[in-house]
Protein backbone atom coordinates (compact mmCIF):
# COMPACT_ATOMS: atom_id res chain seq x y z
CA UNK A 1 0.00 0.00 0.00
CA UNK A 2 1.14 3.40 -0.76
CA UNK A 3 2.10 5.78 1.82
CA UNK A 4 1.23 9.07 1.52
CA UNK A 5 2.63 12.53 3.56
CA UNK A 6 0.49 14.86 4.85
CA UNK A 7 0.64 18.20 7.30
CA UNK A 8 -2.49 18.97 6.78
CA UNK A 9 -4.44 16.81 9.57
CA UNK A 10 -7.28 17.46 11.05
CA UNK A 11 -9.26 15.28 13.85
CA UNK A 12 -11.40 13.10 11.12
CA UNK A 13 -9.60 14.03 7.94
CA UNK A 14 -6.78 13.91 5.92
CA UNK A 15 -6.38 16.27 2.95
CA UNK A 16 -3.71 14.89 0.08
CA UNK A 17 -2.16 18.34 -1.70
CA UNK A 18 -2.16 18.31 -5.25
CA UNK A 19 0.37 16.40 -5.83
CA UNK A 20 -0.19 13.21 -4.05
CA UNK A 21 -4.32 13.70 -5.14
CA UNK A 22 -3.03 13.51 -8.31
CA UNK A 23 -0.50 10.48 -7.93
CA UNK A 24 -3.14 8.89 -5.72
CA UNK A 25 -6.52 9.38 -7.98
CA UNK A 26 -4.78 9.50 -11.35
CA UNK A 27 -1.81 7.47 -11.15
CA UNK A 28 -2.73 4.78 -8.77
CA UNK A 29 -6.19 5.15 -9.90
CA UNK A 30 -7.17 4.76 -6.29
CA UNK A 31 -10.91 5.21 -5.92
CA UNK A 32 -13.54 6.42 -3.01
CA UNK A 33 -13.25 3.78 -0.08
CA UNK A 34 -9.86 2.54 -1.28
CA UNK A 35 -7.09 2.31 1.95
CA UNK A 36 -4.24 4.43 1.79
CA UNK A 37 -1.95 5.01 4.41
CA UNK A 38 -0.65 8.66 5.86
CA UNK A 39 2.28 9.23 7.75
CA UNK A 40 2.43 12.58 9.23
CA UNK A 41 6.15 13.09 10.06
CA UNK A 42 5.54 13.53 13.96
CA UNK A 43 5.11 10.15 15.19
CA UNK A 44 1.81 9.25 13.49
CA UNK A 45 0.58 6.84 10.93
CA UNK A 46 -3.13 7.13 9.74
CA UNK A 47 -5.41 4.09 7.98
CA UNK A 48 -7.79 5.99 6.09
CA UNK A 49 -9.91 5.78 3.39
CA UNK A 50 -11.06 7.74 0.17
CA UNK A 51 -14.12 10.26 1.13
CA UNK A 52 -13.53 12.45 -2.32
CA UNK A 53 -11.48 11.21 -4.85
CA UNK A 54 -10.85 14.59 -6.04
CA UNK A 55 -7.94 14.67 -8.34
CA UNK A 56 -6.59 17.35 -7.22
CA UNK A 57 -7.44 17.65 -3.92
CA UNK A 58 -8.45 14.13 -2.07
CA UNK A 59 -10.13 13.71 0.88
CA UNK A 60 -9.45 11.06 3.30
CA UNK A 61 -11.06 9.69 6.00
CA UNK A 62 -9.05 9.00 9.30
CA UNK A 63 -9.79 4.93 10.43
CA UNK A 64 -7.41 4.73 12.81
CA UNK A 65 -4.14 5.76 14.32
CA UNK A 66 -0.84 4.11 15.87
CA UNK A 67 1.23 5.83 17.53
CA UNK A 68 5.21 5.96 17.27
CA UNK A 69 7.86 6.97 19.78
CA UNK A 70 10.53 9.01 18.87
CA UNK A 71 14.14 7.92 18.05
CA UNK A 72 17.04 8.79 19.91
CA UNK A 73 18.27 12.09 18.60
CA UNK A 74 21.30 11.16 15.71
CA UNK A 75 22.14 15.04 14.58
CA UNK A 76 24.25 15.05 11.56
CA UNK A 77 25.86 18.70 10.93
CA UNK A 78 27.95 18.74 7.84
CA UNK A 79 29.64 21.19 5.40
CA UNK A 80 28.39 20.98 2.25
CA UNK A 81 30.24 20.02 -0.67
CA UNK A 82 30.30 21.73 -4.16
CA UNK A 83 28.51 19.05 -6.29
CA UNK A 84 24.88 19.56 -4.75
CA UNK A 85 23.86 15.74 -5.97
CA UNK A 86 26.63 14.06 -3.14
CA UNK A 87 24.86 17.04 -0.67
CA UNK A 88 20.92 15.35 -1.62
CA UNK A 89 22.91 11.99 -1.71
CA UNK A 90 23.77 12.58 1.93
CA UNK A 91 20.91 13.82 2.80
CA UNK A 92 18.43 11.11 1.74
CA UNK A 93 21.14 8.03 2.87
CA UNK A 94 21.17 10.31 6.49
CA UNK A 95 17.29 9.74 6.48
CA UNK A 96 17.54 6.22 5.74
CA UNK A 97 19.90 5.25 8.03
CA UNK A 98 18.46 7.33 10.78
CA UNK A 99 19.20 11.00 11.25
CA UNK A 100 16.92 12.98 13.39
CA UNK A 101 18.12 16.51 12.37
CA UNK A 102 20.49 18.04 9.65
CA UNK A 103 22.50 20.87 10.41
CA UNK A 104 24.25 22.55 7.04
CA UNK A 105 27.72 24.39 8.25
CA UNK A 106 29.42 26.55 6.64
CA UNK A 107 33.43 26.55 7.63
CA UNK A 108 36.27 28.25 6.65
CA UNK A 109 36.83 25.80 3.63
CA UNK A 110 33.79 25.78 2.71
CA UNK A 111 33.43 25.91 -0.99
CA UNK A 112 29.38 26.16 -1.35
CA UNK A 113 27.70 28.47 0.51
CA UNK A 114 23.96 27.57 -1.25
CA UNK A 115 21.42 25.24 0.33
CA UNK A 116 17.85 24.69 -0.51
CA UNK A 117 16.54 23.75 2.97
CA UNK A 118 12.54 23.30 1.22
CA UNK A 119 14.11 21.10 -1.88
CA UNK A 120 16.03 18.44 0.85
CA UNK A 121 12.78 18.55 3.07
CA UNK A 122 11.27 16.92 -0.12
CA UNK A 123 13.86 14.59 -0.61
CA UNK A 124 14.18 13.71 3.44
CA UNK A 125 9.79 13.07 3.15
CA UNK A 126 10.44 10.87 0.30
CA UNK A 127 13.36 8.86 2.43
CA UNK A 128 11.23 8.81 5.71
CA UNK A 129 8.63 7.33 3.53
CA UNK A 130 11.20 4.88 1.63
CA UNK A 131 12.60 3.97 4.83
CA UNK A 132 9.40 3.08 6.97
CA UNK A 133 10.18 6.29 9.36
CA UNK A 134 7.26 7.59 11.19
CA UNK A 135 9.61 10.96 12.01
CA UNK A 136 10.73 13.80 9.73
CA UNK A 137 13.99 15.00 10.71
CA UNK A 138 14.31 18.30 11.09
CA UNK A 139 16.33 20.13 8.71
CA UNK A 140 18.09 23.28 9.59
CA UNK A 141 18.80 26.39 7.26
CA UNK A 142 22.26 26.41 7.20
CA UNK A 143 24.85 27.84 10.13
CA UNK A 144 27.75 29.72 10.46
CA UNK A 145 31.03 27.44 12.10
CA UNK A 146 31.18 29.62 14.98
CA UNK A 147 27.73 30.03 15.81
CA UNK A 148 27.06 26.12 15.54
CA UNK A 149 29.98 25.47 17.25
CA UNK A 150 29.35 27.57 20.55
CA UNK A 151 25.43 26.50 20.70
CA UNK A 152 25.64 22.72 20.79
CA UNK A 153 23.43 21.21 23.28
CA UNK A 154 24.59 17.45 22.71
CA UNK A 155 26.41 16.12 25.00
CA UNK A 156 28.25 13.26 22.82
CA UNK A 157 29.69 15.34 19.94
CA UNK A 158 32.04 14.43 17.67
CA UNK A 159 34.20 15.83 15.02
CA UNK A 160 35.31 14.05 12.45
CA UNK A 161 38.43 15.68 10.99
CA UNK A 162 41.77 14.21 8.57
CA UNK A 163 44.28 16.40 10.37
CA UNK A 164 47.29 14.32 11.64
CA UNK A 165 46.17 14.57 15.76
CA UNK A 166 44.95 12.98 18.61
CA UNK A 167 41.45 10.95 17.70
CA UNK A 168 39.67 8.02 19.11
CA UNK A 169 37.63 5.05 16.53
CA UNK A 170 34.03 6.21 16.30
CA UNK A 171 32.82 2.80 17.05
CA UNK A 172 34.57 2.92 20.37
CA UNK A 173 32.90 6.09 21.34
CA UNK A 174 29.30 5.53 20.32
CA UNK A 175 26.65 5.37 22.50
CA UNK A 176 23.36 4.75 20.18
CA UNK A 177 21.35 4.82 23.37
CA UNK A 178 22.40 8.48 24.03
CA UNK A 179 21.47 11.59 21.84
CA UNK A 180 24.76 11.87 18.96
CA UNK A 181 25.86 14.56 17.13
CA UNK A 182 28.72 14.08 14.67
CA UNK A 183 30.44 17.00 12.59
CA UNK A 184 31.82 16.54 9.10
CA UNK A 185 34.25 19.10 7.42
CA UNK A 186 34.17 20.09 3.95
CA UNK A 187 36.81 18.91 0.99
CA UNK A 188 39.41 20.51 2.03
CA UNK A 189 38.83 19.61 5.50
CA UNK A 190 37.97 21.90 8.57
CA UNK A 191 41.26 24.57 9.78
CA UNK A 192 43.62 23.70 12.55
CA UNK A 193 42.14 26.36 14.28
CA UNK A 194 38.18 25.81 13.68
CA UNK A 195 39.80 22.04 14.70
CA UNK A 196 40.95 23.51 18.31
CA UNK A 197 37.76 25.23 18.62
CA UNK A 198 35.67 22.52 18.23
CA UNK A 199 37.97 20.83 20.97
CA UNK A 200 37.62 23.59 23.84
CA UNK A 201 33.81 22.77 22.95
CA UNK A 202 33.95 19.32 24.40
CA UNK A 203 33.78 18.23 20.65
CA UNK A 204 35.87 14.70 20.65
CA UNK A 205 38.09 14.19 17.27
CA UNK A 206 37.09 10.93 16.19
CA UNK A 207 38.76 8.32 13.69
CA UNK A 208 36.88 6.98 10.58
CA UNK A 209 39.79 4.75 9.45
CA UNK A 210 42.70 5.16 7.47
CA UNK A 211 40.62 5.59 4.04
CA UNK A 212 40.37 9.02 3.00
CA UNK A 213 36.64 9.36 2.95
CA UNK A 214 34.80 12.00 0.99
CA UNK A 215 32.71 14.20 2.60
CA UNK A 216 29.31 12.53 1.55
CA UNK A 217 31.44 8.78 2.25
CA UNK A 218 32.18 10.24 6.12
CA UNK A 219 28.61 10.97 6.70
CA UNK A 220 27.06 8.13 5.70
CA UNK A 221 29.82 6.17 7.04
CA UNK A 222 29.92 7.92 10.62
CA UNK A 223 25.59 7.64 10.88
CA UNK A 224 25.97 3.52 9.78
CA UNK A 225 28.42 3.24 12.67
CA UNK A 226 26.44 5.89 15.67
CA UNK A 227 23.29 4.49 14.82
CA UNK A 228 23.48 0.50 14.94
CA UNK A 229 23.83 -0.58 18.51
CA UNK B 1 50.66 15.74 -5.80
CA UNK B 2 48.81 13.55 -8.55
CA UNK B 3 48.69 10.09 -8.27
CA UNK B 4 47.93 7.70 -11.58
CA UNK B 5 47.19 4.48 -12.03
CA UNK B 6 49.53 2.05 -14.14
CA UNK B 7 49.50 -1.69 -14.41
CA UNK B 8 52.26 -1.40 -17.20
CA UNK B 9 55.12 -1.38 -14.67
CA UNK B 10 58.91 -2.53 -15.67
CA UNK B 11 61.96 -2.71 -13.71
CA UNK B 12 62.88 0.78 -13.72
CA UNK B 13 60.64 2.85 -16.14
CA UNK B 14 56.33 3.33 -16.27
CA UNK B 15 54.40 4.29 -19.06
CA UNK B 16 51.68 6.01 -18.88
CA UNK B 17 48.07 5.19 -21.12
CA UNK B 18 47.19 8.20 -23.31
CA UNK B 19 44.83 9.12 -21.30
CA UNK B 20 46.91 10.01 -18.16
CA UNK B 21 49.54 10.79 -20.76
CA UNK B 22 47.35 13.61 -21.75
CA UNK B 23 46.43 14.59 -18.23
CA UNK B 24 49.42 14.83 -16.89
CA UNK B 25 51.10 16.63 -19.80
CA UNK B 26 48.56 18.63 -21.32
CA UNK B 27 46.17 19.55 -18.34
CA UNK B 28 48.85 19.15 -15.20
CA UNK B 29 51.72 21.30 -17.42
CA UNK B 30 53.75 18.52 -15.67
CA UNK B 31 57.25 18.71 -17.79
CA UNK B 32 60.80 16.57 -17.88
CA UNK B 33 61.84 15.98 -14.52
CA UNK B 34 58.68 16.55 -12.82
CA UNK B 35 57.82 14.22 -9.43
CA UNK B 36 54.98 11.84 -10.38
CA UNK B 37 53.68 9.43 -8.10
CA UNK B 38 52.17 5.92 -9.20
CA UNK B 39 50.38 3.19 -7.84
CA UNK B 40 50.12 -0.36 -9.37
CA UNK B 41 46.84 -1.58 -7.06
CA UNK B 42 49.39 -4.33 -6.32
CA UNK B 43 50.34 -2.60 -3.02
CA UNK B 44 53.30 -0.73 -4.49
CA UNK B 45 53.24 3.17 -4.29
CA UNK B 46 56.34 4.52 -7.05
CA UNK B 47 58.12 8.02 -6.67
CA UNK B 48 59.45 8.85 -10.10
CA UNK B 49 60.45 11.64 -12.31
CA UNK B 50 59.41 12.32 -15.96
CA UNK B 51 61.25 10.55 -18.62
CA UNK B 52 59.71 11.84 -21.52
CA UNK B 53 57.01 14.30 -21.61
CA UNK B 54 55.18 13.23 -24.56
CA UNK B 55 51.17 14.31 -24.11
CA UNK B 56 50.42 10.62 -25.40
CA UNK B 57 52.90 8.10 -24.03
CA UNK B 58 54.41 9.83 -21.01
CA UNK B 59 57.58 8.03 -19.55
CA UNK B 60 58.44 7.70 -15.86
CA UNK B 61 61.46 7.13 -14.26
CA UNK B 62 61.11 5.10 -11.20
CA UNK B 63 63.07 7.01 -8.37
CA UNK B 64 62.17 4.61 -5.28
CA UNK B 65 59.31 2.23 -4.09
CA UNK B 66 57.33 1.85 -0.92
CA UNK B 67 55.57 -1.73 -0.41
CA UNK B 68 51.64 -1.79 1.85
CA UNK B 69 50.50 -4.63 3.21
CA UNK B 70 46.59 -5.70 1.70
CA UNK B 71 43.76 -5.02 3.21
CA UNK B 72 42.39 -8.37 5.61
CA UNK B 73 39.47 -9.68 3.35
CA UNK B 74 36.07 -7.82 2.98
CA UNK B 75 34.38 -8.86 0.76
CA UNK B 76 30.56 -7.60 -0.76
CA UNK B 77 28.20 -9.70 -2.96
CA UNK B 78 25.58 -8.01 -3.69
CA UNK B 79 22.81 -7.70 -6.41
CA UNK B 80 22.84 -5.05 -8.66
CA UNK B 81 19.65 -2.34 -8.52
CA UNK B 82 17.25 -1.52 -11.87
CA UNK B 83 19.39 1.56 -11.71
CA UNK B 84 22.40 1.91 -12.74
CA UNK B 85 24.20 4.51 -10.97
CA UNK B 86 23.37 3.53 -7.70
CA UNK B 87 25.48 0.23 -8.58
CA UNK B 88 28.29 2.52 -9.46
CA UNK B 89 27.67 4.78 -6.05
CA UNK B 90 28.18 1.23 -4.71
CA UNK B 91 31.15 0.01 -6.42
CA UNK B 92 32.52 4.15 -5.69
CA UNK B 93 31.78 3.96 -1.73
CA UNK B 94 32.82 0.54 -1.17
CA UNK B 95 36.13 1.19 -2.54
CA UNK B 96 36.40 4.04 -0.21
CA UNK B 97 35.46 2.87 2.84
CA UNK B 98 37.67 -0.40 2.22
CA UNK B 99 36.03 -3.11 0.67
CA UNK B 100 38.57 -5.92 -1.18
CA UNK B 101 36.92 -7.76 -3.72
CA UNK B 102 33.22 -7.21 -4.85
CA UNK B 103 30.82 -9.85 -6.81
CA UNK B 104 27.55 -8.75 -8.58
CA UNK B 105 24.94 -11.54 -7.83
CA UNK B 106 21.73 -12.34 -9.56
CA UNK B 107 18.97 -13.83 -7.70
CA UNK B 108 15.57 -14.48 -8.05
CA UNK B 109 14.29 -11.47 -7.78
CA UNK B 110 17.38 -9.75 -9.51
CA UNK B 111 15.70 -7.04 -12.24
CA UNK B 112 18.90 -6.09 -13.47
CA UNK B 113 21.47 -8.31 -14.85
CA UNK B 114 23.77 -6.30 -16.65
CA UNK B 115 26.75 -5.13 -14.74
CA UNK B 116 30.26 -3.81 -17.05
CA UNK B 117 32.82 -4.92 -15.14
CA UNK B 118 35.40 -2.81 -17.16
CA UNK B 119 33.56 0.42 -16.43
CA UNK B 120 33.39 -0.50 -12.68
CA UNK B 121 37.11 -1.32 -12.71
CA UNK B 122 37.49 2.05 -13.63
CA UNK B 123 35.11 3.84 -11.18
CA UNK B 124 37.39 1.68 -8.33
CA UNK B 125 40.41 2.48 -9.45
CA UNK B 126 39.25 6.22 -8.99
CA UNK B 127 38.22 5.45 -5.82
CA UNK B 128 41.49 3.81 -4.76
CA UNK B 129 43.41 6.83 -5.70
CA UNK B 130 41.26 9.27 -4.54
CA UNK B 131 40.88 7.70 -0.60
CA UNK B 132 44.48 6.93 -0.45
CA UNK B 133 44.29 2.75 -1.05
CA UNK B 134 47.00 0.87 -2.54
CA UNK B 135 45.42 -2.32 -3.97
CA UNK B 136 43.05 -2.75 -5.95
CA UNK B 137 39.97 -3.88 -5.29
CA UNK B 138 39.20 -6.96 -7.14
CA UNK B 139 35.66 -6.60 -9.08
CA UNK B 140 34.48 -10.18 -10.08
CA UNK B 141 32.32 -11.00 -13.52
CA UNK B 142 28.38 -11.62 -12.34
CA UNK B 143 27.60 -14.70 -10.99
CA UNK B 144 24.29 -16.90 -10.32
CA UNK B 145 22.66 -17.26 -6.59
CA UNK B 146 23.45 -20.60 -6.99
CA UNK B 147 26.71 -20.64 -8.13
CA UNK B 148 27.80 -18.17 -5.55
CA UNK B 149 26.56 -19.48 -2.45
CA UNK B 150 27.80 -23.08 -2.37
CA UNK B 151 31.19 -22.00 -3.57
CA UNK B 152 32.18 -19.01 -1.20
CA UNK B 153 34.97 -19.50 1.15
CA UNK B 154 35.24 -17.10 3.55
CA UNK B 155 34.26 -17.94 6.81
CA UNK B 156 32.60 -15.04 8.72
CA UNK B 157 29.86 -14.98 5.81
CA UNK B 158 26.71 -12.24 6.28
CA UNK B 159 23.28 -12.13 4.81
CA UNK B 160 21.38 -8.91 5.11
CA UNK B 161 17.56 -9.30 4.35
CA UNK B 162 14.46 -7.56 4.88
CA UNK B 163 12.42 -11.11 5.99
CA UNK B 164 10.71 -11.41 9.43
CA UNK B 165 13.06 -14.60 10.67
CA UNK B 166 16.08 -14.73 13.44
CA UNK B 167 18.64 -12.47 12.72
CA UNK B 168 21.45 -10.82 15.01
CA UNK B 169 22.60 -7.17 15.21
CA UNK B 170 25.82 -6.90 12.49
CA UNK B 171 27.55 -4.88 15.16
CA UNK B 172 27.53 -7.68 17.61
CA UNK B 173 28.78 -10.65 15.30
CA UNK B 174 31.36 -8.54 13.16
CA UNK B 175 35.04 -9.36 13.14
CA UNK B 176 36.85 -6.41 11.18
CA UNK B 177 40.45 -8.64 12.16
CA UNK B 178 39.37 -11.56 10.10
CA UNK B 179 38.14 -12.12 6.72
CA UNK B 180 34.51 -11.09 5.92
CA UNK B 181 31.89 -11.31 3.64
CA UNK B 182 28.24 -9.22 3.30
CA UNK B 183 25.48 -10.53 0.64
CA UNK B 184 22.99 -7.71 0.29
CA UNK B 185 19.67 -8.62 -2.04
CA UNK B 186 17.97 -6.79 -4.79
CA UNK B 187 15.25 -4.68 -4.56
CA UNK B 188 12.61 -7.17 -3.87
CA UNK B 189 14.71 -9.07 -1.26
CA UNK B 190 15.88 -12.47 -1.38
CA UNK B 191 13.07 -15.38 -1.94
CA UNK B 192 12.76 -17.40 1.65
CA UNK B 193 13.92 -20.03 -0.88
CA UNK B 194 17.55 -18.33 -1.51
CA UNK B 195 17.40 -17.08 2.49
CA UNK B 196 17.48 -20.89 3.07
CA UNK B 197 19.58 -22.37 1.15
CA UNK B 198 22.07 -19.33 2.80
CA UNK B 199 21.38 -20.30 5.79
CA UNK B 200 22.61 -24.05 5.12
CA UNK B 201 25.24 -22.70 3.31
CA UNK B 202 26.85 -21.32 6.75
CA UNK B 203 25.57 -17.73 6.38
CA UNK B 204 24.68 -16.29 9.09
CA UNK B 205 21.22 -13.88 8.69
CA UNK B 206 21.98 -10.21 9.83
CA UNK B 207 20.09 -6.61 10.82
CA UNK B 208 21.05 -3.33 9.96
CA UNK B 209 18.65 -1.77 12.36
CA UNK B 210 14.65 -1.34 12.27
CA UNK B 211 15.06 0.99 9.18
CA UNK B 212 14.24 -0.39 5.29
CA UNK B 213 17.57 0.65 3.66
CA UNK B 214 17.95 0.53 -0.10
CA UNK B 215 19.93 -2.10 -1.67
CA UNK B 216 22.99 0.62 -2.50
CA UNK B 217 22.30 2.00 1.10
CA UNK B 218 22.57 -1.38 2.56
CA UNK B 219 25.59 -2.19 1.12
CA UNK B 220 27.20 1.13 2.44
CA UNK B 221 25.84 0.76 5.56
CA UNK B 222 26.98 -3.16 6.51
CA UNK B 223 30.41 -2.10 4.98
CA UNK B 224 30.68 0.62 7.14
CA UNK B 225 30.34 -1.12 10.20
CA UNK B 226 32.19 -3.93 9.22
CA UNK B 227 35.14 -2.36 8.06
CA UNK B 228 35.34 0.20 11.44
CA UNK B 229 36.92 -1.79 14.34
Amino acid sequence: MTTFYSNSIAEKEITLDENDSRHAIRSLRLKLNDSVQVVSGKGELFHTKILIDHPKKTVLSIVKKDLFKADIPLVLAFCPTKNNDKNELVVEKAVEIGVTKILPIFSQNSERRKWKTDRMNKIAIAAMKQSGRYWLPEIIDPMNFDDFITTCEIQNRFIAHCRDQEKVSINSIKEPKKPQLILIGPEGDFSKEEINVALKNQFKAVDLGKNRLRTETACITALSILKID
